[in-house]
């Protein structure tokens, strides 16, 4: 159909200002962070501000089969979010309200372009914490948090945000209204729709309210730094803390070449030759007790260097290594491909060791951090765009993280998502039985196929 | 087709005594123990050991559109697992073994049949806590676990079944095997299909392999009993309790008829002029100075009197009359229904309130213990079977129960299921679209509906 008809059948329904159909504005809506994926040209790009309008571009794009691509901030590293050609990008970042907090009932009720931290600070204020916390926590939205199923530094502690996800509504591919789940604490009526759409990355339909339960705010944590011989070493302090029952809110890897690349930007003064540091935090009443304890373990296993912070400022200080990671790799190459495997913790040094061999096999710069204490690793391949033959062996040694990954029984993504970055390897991981029915849960929900058409598989 | 043939293409794929044909033992298999909703009559009762043997049942049932119902150990409430006529039983019972216990990787992989019971407890020995403690936990399985997703005492702490199941093998429709979810902390590929089937009721499939999350075996809880003189009042400690961050591992509450049915029973010496009796506990490292915060919190709301425990001793003392709860109200009639319905925290003393007033329109006994924690009651309606009028009466205040829950923003089952007994209630509580995509869903796993047919809608 002529873009005039679909841009006019779209203004009917809509406020002037939520239409975009500038080319120029609406390509700066054509991809996410995942910037070496494959994008579209979207035909217009709609900025609703109420479900009503949500509703109408899903029946406008139902009745003319026009696909539709839902986006947060675009902060994702998968292409989730990147646009198709010809369709309907559906910004959902104007519908930003936070339309309840709720101390007693533990829960929030906000609109899906809520930001991560505004929300964060805002149930801070009642005494509550929202656990999930991704990198891009001061500019990613909760309903792309929801799309990606996300998950952050917390996760050793508290889980995914799917975890935190209770309940839903959803413009379904028709424009129809779905509410799932609940605001109570427990609730088993009917299947659990609501944990189908998180980590959906917007195929199966547009969220545009979410129900989400908070914990009580814990102390604020302490941190710990500790420094080790080999990577082995540290991943089995890892698996020994763990083992032992130990909870901390944080605990995290950084490999050699990591500390090499945040020295190299931030003159930092880590211990360049040291194999491996571990970052680990408590948010318990007592963070220094559990600290002194988790420290004995870390020189148990082999730590040459072992530093509690005396103060959440220190801590700060320690973290801010951490933060920089993907930055500084970043600044390595004039490219990166950033991997998310995530396997059984007491593999994590088989992941992290077979990731080194396949660096040096290729002869690549490739920086391993990972969130340890779940076993979830952020290989970052650092390469040359300009250089083919780089380019070509950066994408054969991310694959081949990702199939050493499934060997260990692990999985492709831990919490970045599938996208189109990952399509064909969700396929080679939930085999042919599982994809068929993966398939048929999408043609249940969008049997057109018109929600974020080409991603996932 | 004729009992004999499908008996023999079912024997045909089976050991000799993993098939039941002899009627009256296959009628024991008749019914959970939601005795008071239809069962059918089974054509056959197998009992498989293998998940080749399931295999072969389902493959079976599907080439004769034989529909079939999983079970575990019938200890449900809803009526989810029972028979209908012509039916296969599949009971999962003898699928009892525990395939791996990983206390690195904080993980547990079972079958289904494994008692609850057994399962904390082997994995209490290598200091790991598996936290789902429905209160059939020594006879319940796993498998009916996963099914009705069930909860218990615990919840308000650690939460339901569903958030310690991360990945399942289970038996489609037709006999394939689909591998969902994962064995690692985190893990984003695809549809969470994994927790599509917790709480499916058999409907979508049969598990035959699950893998369970697990967490440090924390200290034993100890507990404290408070006495309120009103239910308003001990709810409005509730809500102060949880507002104000405290987590015991333990919430629950009894009203006054409650109270006088366990004394009736166990000659306890509850006090009868109480209107409503708190139970707390705390599994932290200092329970006694947790439990001294949150009785000063419960006097502060106006409790008469507040009863910490010494040691886990008087703990089990005090929990008693909670764990007998149930089976004293059952004793005040020839009948009861236990309903299950969860409003929010904030709404307890509504419900709770709203159901003595139901009680007394109705003229009947009806008791209510709580997962006060969660907002989670149980009132339990006792009336005389033999009596037409007092059983259509308790017919329709266990209906007034549920609506007076949807009002109040709650849900008509935490943690009991759906089954045959709230098959309309479901559908008044999910609406004319959520109960389409949830049929839709069942499509697609089951397009012959051969799967539990009957239960959930």
């Amino acid at each position: 159909m002529p873009l005039d008809d679909l841009q006019a059948l779209l203004r009917a329904g809509l406020p002037d200002d939520a239409l975009v159909t500038d080319p120029d504005v609406a390509a700066s809506y054509a991809h996410d962070m995942a910037g070496f994926c494959a994008a579209g040209t979207p035909a217009a790009v709609v900025l609703p501000r109420t479900v009503e309008q949500v509703q109408h571009v899903m029946r406008t794009a139902t009745a003319l089969r026009v696909p539709v691509v839902p986006q947060g901030a675009r902060t994702g590293l998968s292409g989730a979010a990147n646009a198709t050609d010809g369709c309907i990008v559906v910004s959902l970042t104007r519908m930003d309200r936070i339309l309840d907090i709720s101390p007693v009932d533990r829960v929030a009720v906000v609109e899906p372009g809520v930001v991560n931290a505004v929300l964060s600070r805002a149930v801070a204020e009642h005494g509550l914490f929202y656990p999930p916390d991704p990198s891009s926590w001061e500019t990613c939205t909760i309903g792309g948090n929801i799309g990606t199923a996300s998950g952050g530094l917390c996760c050793v502690k508290y889980g995914v945000t799917a975890e935190y996800v209770i309940g839903l509504d959803v413009v379904l591919a028709d424009g129809r209204l779905l509410r799932t789940g609940r605001r109570t604490a427990k609730g088993v009526a009917g299947y659990d729709l609501t944990r189908l759409f998180v980590g959906s990355e917007g195929s199966l339909g547009i969220v545009v309210r979410a129900v989400l339960a908070l914990k009580p705010a814990p102390p604020v944590q302490l941190a710990l730094a500790a420094e080790f011989p080999s990577t082995a070493a540290a991943c089995a302090a890892v698996c020994a803390i763990m083992e032992r029952g130990h909870a901390p809110s944080l605990l995290e890897l950084m490999d050699r070449t990591t500390l090499r690349a945040v020295n190299a930007m931030a003159r930092m003064g880590l211990p360049e030759t040291t194999e491996a540091l571990l970052l680990a935090a408590f948010d318990t009443p007592d963070p220094a007790a559990d600290l002194a304890a988790l420290g004995a373990v870390c020189t148990e296993f082999g730590a040459t260097e072992v530093v509690p912070a005396d103060d959440p400022a220190e801590s700060e200080l320690l973290l801010k290594a951490r933060r920089l990671s993907l930055t500084a790799l970043e600044a390595v190459k004039s490219a990166t491909m950033i991997d998310d495997v995530c396997v059984p913790r007491s593999k994590l040094a088989a992941m992290i060791d077979g990731t080194a061999a396949i660096a040096e096999k290729h002869d690549l710069t490739i920086g391993v951090c990972a969130h340890a204490g779940d076993g979830n690793t952020h290989p970052v391949v650092c390469f040359d765009a300009a250089d083919a033959d780089e380019s070509r062996r950066a994408r054969e040694s991310f694959d081949e993280i990702m199939a050493l990954g499934l060997e260990l029984g692990g999985t492709i993504t831990g919490e970045h998502g599938v996208g189109v970055l990952k399509k064909e390897w969700l396929a080679r991981e939930l085999g042919p039985v599982g994809l068929e029915m993966q398939r048929g849960v999408k043609a249940a929900f969008d049997p057109l196929g018109i929600l974020n058409p080409g991603k996932l598989f």
